[in-house]
């Protein structure tokens, strides 16, 4: 057993039973290789988590920012909880020493892209379980403490605002519109193609960029159109 | 005034303050036209609205079904909280004499997809709107009133599941297979193909049809398989 007291110290909440912290630990691949592990692993919490991070932050943002648009609070709230934010933060908590991963898993995943979503879920699960042993207030302090702390870091650096936000934050602004995009031409073998994607407000044609795949044709575009109207 | 002491009545939450509530139903267009209107229109109240949904639908899920996997409570919460199935609850709870519109919008979107969009972000609003004035626990009846109330006819019916998972499901209870899908053709010019896939249990081919992407193509298929085997 990992010194899951220890654990706690370290994110400093005291488990009413520590069953619930073991499981938000323990991947998927852990129990192929351990058949008999006494635990579930913690898809279930994080799927809770998950949904208890998002009324939070949600929340924290609500109040903070009174006079702010949907759309703003959306932005920023993803800057929050995305998958990279969250690996970072349980990164700091040192959740790595304490995941429950398969051997194989363990090797191959080492400071990937895939660890990267591990952690992520890892910590999502751990509020899962916060809240299912401590409630919403206890949680609502542990992600305060860990998590929206960097908003402040997050606003300086105008870090929430991806080229595509950007460009649909100034777009709705002055012509009260949402910017759109189109596939304008896909090239190339299935396994290499290229995208051309147009971005449009309303009718009107802005830009058009391509990419590897529509989501990088979309935020290259939007990063021309940013450029093409003046709006850097 | 709309009569919103009726509209308390009806969904059986008594306001401590009736602003909110208000609140909770201008729609943007209608301040473009009365520019002097003392609310804020509601999105940022639905921004909060969807997350406590969010919350109350996975944690009631999270309880009642303590031995499905997280996929399966993914696919159920999103039965629940989709844009048709929430627009269905506004218009039972009579949302629809309450909303403040633009006469544009009133005229344009009637009975149209826009119109079932508006009313799902009210009902969101709504939602939203008794969490600030109410509390989690308030809300959390509200929503078990008149949201997941529903869930015993959507599990019977079998409406949580896509095509995709619902033959399936019903493939791998009749025969112990998974129904698996191959492409059969690719028409047309690269940035508009049309693709035709056939689904098949085993060697069996069961049926075939197509659409603009191989997952459409495919979700097709598994409509038509369906409907060929009586499975709906």
């Amino acid at each position: 057993m990992k010194d899951l007291v220890k654990l706690e110290k370290k994110i400093k909440i005291k488990f009413n039973g520590l069953d619930l912290l073991q499981q938000a630990l323990v991947h998927r691949s852990y129990l192929n290789e351990h058949p008999e592990f006494k635990s579930d692993h913690n898809e279930r919490l994080e799927f809770l988590g998950d949904a208890v991070l998002e009324l939070v932050v949600t929340e924290y943002l609500y109040e903070k920012f009174p006079q702010e648009p949907e759309g703003k609070l959306t932005n920023l709230r993803a800057s929050l909880v995305n998958a990279h934010h969250l690996a970072q933060k349980a990164k700091e908590l040192k959740l790595n020493n304490y995941l429950y991963l398969s051997k194989g898993e363990a090797k191959e995943s080492s400071n990937t892209k895939a660890r990267e979503n591990i952690l992520a879920n890892t910590f999502e699960a751990l509020i899962g379980a916060i809240y299912l042993d401590s409630g919403y207030k206890i949680v609502k302090k542990f992600i305060e403490r860990n998590l929206t702390k960097d908003l402040a870091k997050i606003l300086t650096q105008g870090l929430y605002l991806d080229a595509k936000s950007k460009f649909q934050e100034i777009a709705q602004e002055k012509y009260a519109l949402t910017p759109h995009y189109k596939v304008l031409s896909e090239v190339g073998p299935d396994h290499a193609k290229i995208f051309k994607v147009g971005v449009y407000i309303g009718p009107e044609f802005i830009a058009s960029d391509q990419g590897l795949s529509k989501q990088e044709a979309q935020v290259n575009a939007a990063k021309s159109a940013l450029k093409k109207k003046g709006w850097q």
